[in-house]
């Protein structure tokens, strides 16, 4: 008797030809049969966002390692969407989005397209975990975060994950990663967020800029704390922003 | 002495000219000095999402009932930062975000620009609502909602809200609302979801489409439940999005 493989379905935000995505596969051939879909083009910062008003189209890669690479010209939600309802032939038995280059820790998980991509996986109940590496160097050695991805996937495939949790995992970029702790999302906010310029003729533009401000810096159960500590970080994410402990107190307060 | 009034930012997804933003401004106008910031275009299923690669601009609009308004080319969750650092003299005392054509219940909340915006001004610490409207008819009758919207900006505005928690307020297209719950989000996910077409030259695409799956018709604690019974809904939304409850248990199966 033939047993089938586990199926790993696989995107990111940075676009089919970040390297991450290719070092993600890596990481995991040896666990399953690979399928990416993955973002023509970068779309850092596209959260949960969907095309709603565009026409998608899926292209063909060639393959990689033995994996099958797809893109579709849209979000990084729109590419699991895709790739449950037209490309794959099987449900998957878990889903992996990244490594995105450049970290998803504190409140950067509600912005992340790595992140949008696996909470989309978890809501159809899919389990699935979100990778980032503390570096943006184009050049960057992805290489500590092997082990790490290897036994964190290796885990999820045997245990699978509770319905409707997912995993936001963060490596940082140091030779030597201490260990891997499970936290949860440090509480703060960007500030200092644009870059004033004016254009030729005087007109003011802007840009993104800013830096995360952690309203928690020695809260020693956040991620942000132990990823400067050099550890990677696991925060059980949840795909329902209902805020269930408020809700008696203001059932008493706005019912009408 | 002069008792400054409060200031109210709005903001939505529907863009600058979108009649939901100025029933908006109608409903409250009333209550305080308002500010509007809208996307220059229509950013429905935006969700959190962020303009990292292209510049932004901002451009005044006329007034409209005593309301400042602008529209910037990017994102709600862009206009709400850009309100905050470059247009606003001080910060605002509510947030409010809408009202939206067309549902925010079950998990839409995740794709919605609507809501983006309203989580973005909860993580700065401004009381922040959003208010979507259950009906997409382009002559919608946004009537029945005034004094819903009315009466829960004032209490906020009185009472504030919890740290990190913002509300999501739906309420039925119908000629009669029959009250206001406090609910949570129905889980449930979206299916279905593509129309598959062929081009000119045989070449498919794909558009969304898809409706919504309710994994819990039945349960009367949830928000679909009773927009379905033309009641308004409020679910208090946190903008966290980690699942403390799993904390504790996966540090037992995933440290290292």
């Amino acid at each position: 008797m033939k047993t089938q493989r586990p199926l790993i379905l696989i995107s990111n935000d940075d676009g089919v030809n970040a390297r991450g995505l290719y070092h993600l596969i890596d990481c995991v051939k040896d666990l399953g049969d690979v399928v990416a879909v993955a973002p023509a083009q970068h779309c850092s910062g596209q959260s949960s966002a969907i095309t709603v008003d565009r026409i998608l189209r899926v292209t063909r890669h060639d393959d990689y390692q033995g994996a099958k690479i797809y893109s579709v010209n849209g979000t990084p939600v729109d590419c699991v969407k895709m790739a449950m309802h037209t490309i794959l032939d099987r449900r998957p038995d878990v889903m992996l989005s990244g490594i995105n280059h450049g970290a998803n820790s504190g409140n950067s998980i509600i912005y992340s397209g790595t992140m949008g991509a696996a909470i989309e996986a978890c809501m159809m109940g899919v389990p699935a975990i979100g990778y980032s590496f503390l570096s943006f160097a184009k050049d960057a050695d992805f290489g500590v975060t092997t082990p790490i991805i290897n036994a964190i996937t290796a885990q999820v495939l045997r245990e699978s994950l509770p319905a409707n949790v997912c995993l936001n995992v963060n490596v940082p970029a140091s030779a030597k990663v201490n260990g891997v702790k499970v936290v949860r999302s440090a509480r703060g906010y960007w500030t200092e967020e644009y870059a004033k310029f004016d254009d030729p003729i005087g007109r003011p533009f802007y840009m993104l800029t800013g830096h995360f401000h952690n309203l928690e810096p020695d809260a020693d159960d956040t991620d942000e704390y132990w990823l400067a500590r050099d550890y990677a970080t696991i925060v059980p994410a949840r795909a329902d922003m209902t805020a269930h402990d408020c809700v008696a107190e203001f059932k008493t307060k706005y019912e009408q």
